[in-house]
């Protein structure tokens, strides 16, 4: 072993590989503080250098866990003892970015928000947008597709994805980085890496698309009496505001209480909390005419008793002041003790009567059950958060069980954007065919015979 | 061959089975009116009888050629007559359409008019439309990952995929038919047979994802005097109109002129012919405004000097019109004897110098060149329609190296949103390297060992 890391070291330099104490002074992920166990962690500064560090993992059979911002929550880029680690913190350039042709190249370890406004400086935007976009790397958000709160219109991370460069398994480097919308020459294998969760190779770079940036933000919080209405409410604004609806969140009155009541720093924006609160915001490029709009529209909407009051947030401490509250998942999370996160995706007009479903069959095996209900309604994709008071964590397996059968027959998803990783892969099988699970695999094993991408993650 | 025969008649009934003058009855493509030279052309009604039939085409090593409306125009879907065609014009149904979810369940015979005529009466819009609108099919446009004049706003036949049911070489029937936006449930291997031009598997059927329809269509011809002038008169409306822009397509001089030359039953929209010619398209949903900021927006433009003249397209007639000058390929084509359609992207900021640079290259070879150019400038995407007076086809090898040669050098591609088929395979190594011509064979390996699915089609 000593051999395999003075061969890494040769390849990365002193700093380019991290040992004993400075592997074990980072946390494992976001969700786990505890002492990061990988064997080492490399930190390449090059492409050609990961090349080069590649090929000694893959001669020594050494399996190699991508580290992004660690901010997934599937357990995804978890590192055992005798794994190493690679994280891509010292390629974090933008590389180029024309806003002409409305794309960026950026190197896999620039941090979401740093791509951000680097865009925004030359009147640009990036489509995808999350709550961790302090930590979360372009490079992370590629290998697990990452969703977030513009899906609605823009798409996941794919498709916002025109090339990749990748370092596959054995050190070649695979690269595709033509700045494109349309290229149908051949088989898409940049489709391959993106959403693998660093199985089938590494991700070092992206030729991304940008978008105009938005001149108008209109947002608004509705409060609304039924699910029901919630699902005429996005059908009525979704015909009324077309292309310009960009987010439809709904935060259950579960999760609305439950946050309001563990975080006194949020001011409470309804004087009753309502049975859904729904985030609604439109932009668009006409600063004369899109405030008066978007007002008019929720006035109709009012009229026809799709909401029952609404706040606008005209400013942006206001429009702030909401997105805390949506955000706010650390106070979810610790003001349950044991909490479990879930992200699933399912046909809208089936989400409230699985989650209704769900509760009573919970509540009915544990009476100190609490489910705890948000997400991105408008994409299917909804988050529960589920405490068992003292049976959790020991009744886990059970709890998943209630929570993952279900979506089967509903032709739902157990993972809408939070990937598989080593949480939810005994579960695959129930969203995907044995045949699908099988070319998978072939698939796997044709890009890295060796398994030391990863191995165990997805299945 | 003739046990063959008798087997595949056995599994697809009779009227699945065409042989001999039946065959012989039906064009080989849109471009190539001569016999199809198929050994058989299958016509299964189901999946079932499908896989079937497959099967015994595996167990033969008999190669299948899937056809869909033979409106491709790379010589994809063409037999040899060793080789048995697929048509799944029986399978032809539109299964399931789901307003509230916005999805469809569509088999991959509809053509998709009639797609688009299904979901309109939905109020929903299917998002990817093109002029073979009422030949191409739904599984032949996924298959080669169709483009078309909605892509610069909703992407390609990629994005608007949700699931598919492919049929595998050896009969298996794999399907991911579930109508999620986010499903991050291990490798998306749908992508994986989205234009791969029936090598890896056929496509069955597909859910799609449906569009709220648009409540107004704004439509104008604008005049422009140069292509910096074009880029600008592009930049501006991006800014200006966001994501209401839906279309902006550009006709140089040389096609305006020929096709109005040519056909006498188009009316000139201009007095003068412009050297750039381009067609606007807004969509909304604001009827009583969107006409009049449109309007504004095009008389901002005109002040700008971003245009010189403009002609509003009010009616539905008047949109046609326009309309019908782009799409009358039919006149561009029969009009230039031996003419070559070409179909490239490349950055828009390179589009002029290096269609200048073409064009003086051909001109100083051969006298007679024309070339012709038009296309999806939004996109980076034209089409070149090219004719050498004699020289063709004699001289083709050396055309299409001058045309192709220069992509490289400029980040483009030698196949937009036509594909590789035959036409383009010896070019591919021009767009994609070594490492990944030998991953997409090994891909091709792993899912059609016996190599029948469209042989010799792409690499």
């Amino acid at each position: 072993m000593q051999t395999f890391l003075n061969q890494l070291e040769r390849v990365l330099g002193g700093s380019g590989l991290l040992t004993g104490e400075q592997v074990r002074g980072r946390a494992s992920s976001w969700l786990d503080s505890s002492p990061n166990q990988a064997l080492a962690i490399m930190r390449p500064e090059s492409t050609e250098e990961l090349s080069a560090a590649l090929k000694v993992c893959n001669q020594h059979k050494v399996s190699v866990v991508a580290m992004g911002g660690l901010t997934g929550l599937v357990n995804g880029a978890i590192a055992s003892t005798s794994e190493v680690g690679l994280s891509l913190e010292r390629m974090n350039k933008i590389v180029e970015l024309d806003p002409i042709q409305k794309t960026a190249v950026v190197e896999a370890g620039v941090a979401l928000q740093v791509l951000h406004e680097a865009a925004s400086v030359h009147d640009c935007h990036f489509a995808v947008d999350l709550g961790a976009r302090g930590s979360a790397t372009i490079g992370g958000m590629i290998s697990t597709n990452a969703g977030g709160t513009e899906v609605l219109r823009f798409g996941m991370m794919r498709e916002q994805v025109l090339g990749l460069e990748v370092v596959l398994a054995d050190g070649r480097v695979m690269s595709s980085m033509r700045p494109l919308l349309k290229n149908n020459t051949g088989y898409d294998l940049k489709q391959l890496f993106i959403g693998a969760e660093g199985t089938l190779g590494i991700v070092t770079k992206a030729m991304v698309r940008l978008r105009p940036r938005p001149l108008t933000h209109c947002c608004a919080l509705l409060a609304v009496e039924s699910f029901e209405e919630v699902l005429q409410l996005l059908a009525f604004l979704q015909q009324r505001a077309g292309l310009s609806l960009g987010t439809f969140e709904v935060m259950w009155q579960s999760f609305y209480d439950h946050v309001l009541a563990n975080n006194k720093a949020h001011k409470a924006p309804f004087a009753q909390s309502p049975a859904f609160t729904v985030i609604v915001e439109c932009t668009g490029t006409n600063i004369e005419a899109d405030q008066d709009s978007f007002e008019a529209m929720l006035g109709e909407a009012f009229e026809q008793g799709l909401c029952i009051d609404a706040v606008l947030a005209s400013t942006l401490d206001q429009q702030g002041a909401i997105w805390a509250i949506r955000d706010d998942i650390e106070t979810l999370m610790s003001a349950l003790p044991n909490g479990i996160m879930f992200d699933v995706s399912l046909p809208i007009k089936h989400i409230d009567s699985y989650v209704e479903q769900l509760k009573q069959t919970l509540v009915g095996r544990w009476d100190e059950a609490q489910v705890i209900t948000f997400g991105h309604v408008g994409d299917g994709n909804i988050h529960l958060a589920i405490a068992l008071g003292k049976h959790l964590p020991a009744a886990r397996d059970a709890l998943e069980q209630y929570v993952y059968t279900p979506l089967e027959g509903l032709s739902g998803s157990i993972s809408a954007e939070h990937g598989i990783g080593l949480d939810k892969k005994r579960y695959l099988p129930l969203n995907r065919s044995s045949e699908e699970i099988a070319l998978m695999k072939q698939i796997k094993a044709v890009l890295d015979p060796n398994n030391i991408l990863n191995p165990g993650k997805i299945f």
